[in-house]
């Protein structure tokens, strides 16, 4: 006996099947159709890039654990992107010329981390990404704010079972230097604290408090302002808020379109000031379902050109997990609208040609390949979810006509040919 | 000053701009229609798959100097998909009890071959896979070929654009043993010859024919056969013909849809009966666009079961070519529809709020993050491609009316907040 290969695919990846594949064309198809209704353009680019890119940017987790590397016969050395940023970074350094500022991206790539699988977490996963870049203005915040929402509605989400907390690392960093006493050294130990907060229990947190080097005290400062919400603007100095595009959007007709929590850092890599983080409210699934951010310089790797951005990723496992808890997930669309039947071998070309006048019309048809009883040809349809069939006999084809039947009143009639698209489009809509 | 790194993608990579970008998602919008219409389910796999899988099937070449392989910290080794046959033979044996066969498959998976980059050829493309798995039946290859038509009409291309020529190994191996004389040990030599034949000299064919132990008289018998399109079936025993799901296509109501041309091989990998190339009849471009052919046993990697396919992989570069020559490229979708400037920063909100109206009409609407002349954002928005603007002054606003103005006539006029639909619809209609 011979052996044969395994059929799963390599650890931590996918197949989608066509149901599967089903439910992630639909979901990132009105997805897309959000994003080009706002103006964003889609772009894309390769699924290798220099891997220096990311040893340089990504931040140390990525670029010494998560990376696939390889190294091309020509002695490139290139990695599986683990994130969207870099790549579009380096196009946009390099077509900034011809670029009319500030544009409006997204991107749909898939990006590779070598993780753990575990729940939520795969090696291979789905991506949008979202971004404006090339401005400062808060009103990209409010655009991105109200992208996003518009996102989540055109998925069925009701803005009950989701939220959107935001910060702004430089309150932020005012808040822990001129009210609890922080030190510019102990600042990024401090915030790397902030960012494992949710995640720790408060005896973790409080030595490692103690480990940077916080009193007591200071702790108590901290989780006080962590907890604080929106109270905590009164208490930080006008000159920092009057630079902080989040307390513009706070002021502004669109400040309902987040919560301010100053416990949102989103990691240390890319960025500057505005971060946040969408999350599911419902109890079982309370956890970040995508997050982003504004970065002040974002292609400094490829051009001195300091070129904003403000933007956010949003990948497929979370995203089909959380509409999964709030059964949104769509159903995998039908095989097929209509399946069309000849009886015998020798009326497989009048099929055909009923078929073609069925797909002029936009409906989905199918001719089996291969001539079985009609009792089968009938079930085959029924699960492959067609609404109706026509059956071309020969009696009937010599007369002009074609019988249509619907599959769920299992009622048929014959017609004439020139009319079958009426027909069956009659019974498709019932 | 800093070192940059360079913008450029890696070599053989191409970067999709959003106008590259709209072009490409337009093109294959179009064949994914056609591909629905006929009841095809889109698939996906995982880029990376064992290394082992290429290296058993696809052919020397591929396995020793196109694949990009690399061995993850687990030790899996893998390689990207240089093609998609070998990832979907392992889904369908995977899945093989649950499928109810034949299906009808499709995807559209970036493919990854470390070659010389030339003209029409790069490193990574994307290709469209269609197929129909678990069926002998010749009216597979009849749908297969409408399905090609179908697609290339969809594109545009009228029918003196292409052909298709098609071949059955079986018949072509008749020919060689039966009329040419060849031996069963020469066979697979002469199968690699003829598949050369076009792009080589006489001389150099004639050369490798000797080579092989031919005759001159051989070769020229061979010249012969090659040349002689459907007359060659006159020559060829019954027995051979009756099995031959090509000659029964070529006696059907499809046979227009073909070429028989007994010179069609297509390389040495995977198929085993009906192989078939579709060209470019222009004279500055004539050469294959793309290509398929059936496989007695799809899954033999993976399962006993016996599982026959057929179909074929269109890569986006060379019909981009072709589309190109024929100068059926569409063109890059505009930004936006209409663009929403408020005239003052205090009317953002009241810009954003008649955008929204206008989205859920459908309109594709910008709003400026940034605040600019007026002079300067018509011109952006012309520039966007957009046909209206609708322009938030106060003192309209204050009355209720926002202004509406098409940017090819440059007529304005006030309508009412309610009526900005309607207004700017009827100026995109013009």
């Amino acid at each position: 006996m011979p052996e044969y290969l395994p059929t799963a695919p390599a650890k931590g990846t996918r197949d989608f099947l066509p149901a599967e594949m089903s439910v992630r064309t639909q979901v990132f198809g009105h997805l897309y159709g959000v994003l080009e209704l706002r103006g964003f353009l889609r772009y894309d680019g390769p699924i290798l890039e220099p891997a220096e890119i990311y040893e340089r940017k990504s931040g140390q987790e990525i670029a010494d654990q998560q990376l696939y590397t390889l190294t091309t016969k020509g002695g490139e050395r290139l990695a599986l992107r683990p994130e969207m940023t870099p790549s579009v970074a380096r196009m946009i350094a390099g077509n900034a010329k011809s670029l009319q500022f500030p544009v409006r991206w997204y991107s749909h790539p898939n990006c590779h981390r070598y993780e753990r699988p575990q729940r939520g977490r795969v090696r291979e996963h789905w991506q949008i990404n979202a971004d404006i870049f090339g401005s400062d203005s808060a009103n990209c915040e409010i655009e991105i704010f109200e992208l996003i929402h518009d996102m989540m509605g055109a998925l069925g989400a009701t803005p009950d079972m989701f939220g959107v907390r935001a910060n702004d690392r430089n309150l932020l960093s005012s808040a822990l230097t001129d009210i609890v006493g922080v030190t510019a050294e102990q600042l990024p130990q401090v915030f790397t604290l902030v960012d494992r907060w949710e995640k720790s229990d408060r005896t973790k947190l409080s030595d490692t408090a103690a480990g940077i080097g916080l009193t007591d005290k200071q702790f108590e400062k901290l989780t006080e302002i962590l907890s604080s919400g929106v109270a905590l603007l009164d208490e930080l100095p006008e000159q920092v808020k009057e630079n902080s595009n989040l307390v513009k959007v706070l002021s502004s007709g669109a400040a309902d379109l987040i919560t301010f929590d100053p416990m949102i850092v989103r990691g240390l890599a890319y960025y500057t000031s505005t971060v946040f983080e969408v999350f599911d409210t419902s109890p079982e699934n309370r956890r970040a379902l995508f997050g982003g951010g504004r970065y002040s310089d974002l292609a400094s790797l490829f051009t001195s050109q300091q070129i904003p951005g403000i933007g956010f990723g949003m990948g497929d496992v979370t995203l089909i997990d959380f509409l999964d808890t709030h059964e949104l997930t769509p159903k995998p669309r039908s095989e097929a609208d209509v399946v069309v039947i000849p009886v015998v071998e020798e009326l497989t070309d009048a099929a055909r040609e009923v078929a073609g006048r069925l797909r002029k019309a936009g409906l989905r048809t199918l001719t089996p390949v291969e001539l079985r009883k009609l009792g089968k040809e009938l079930t085959r349809a029924d699960k492959a979810g067609a609404l109706a069939v026509v059956i071309v006999g020969q009696e009937d084809w010599d007369a002009g006509n074609v019988t249509v039947r619907g599959l769920a009143t299992r009622e048929q009639r014959p017609v004439a040919v020139d009319g079958v698209v009426d027909a069956v489009t009659s019974l498709l809509r019932v």
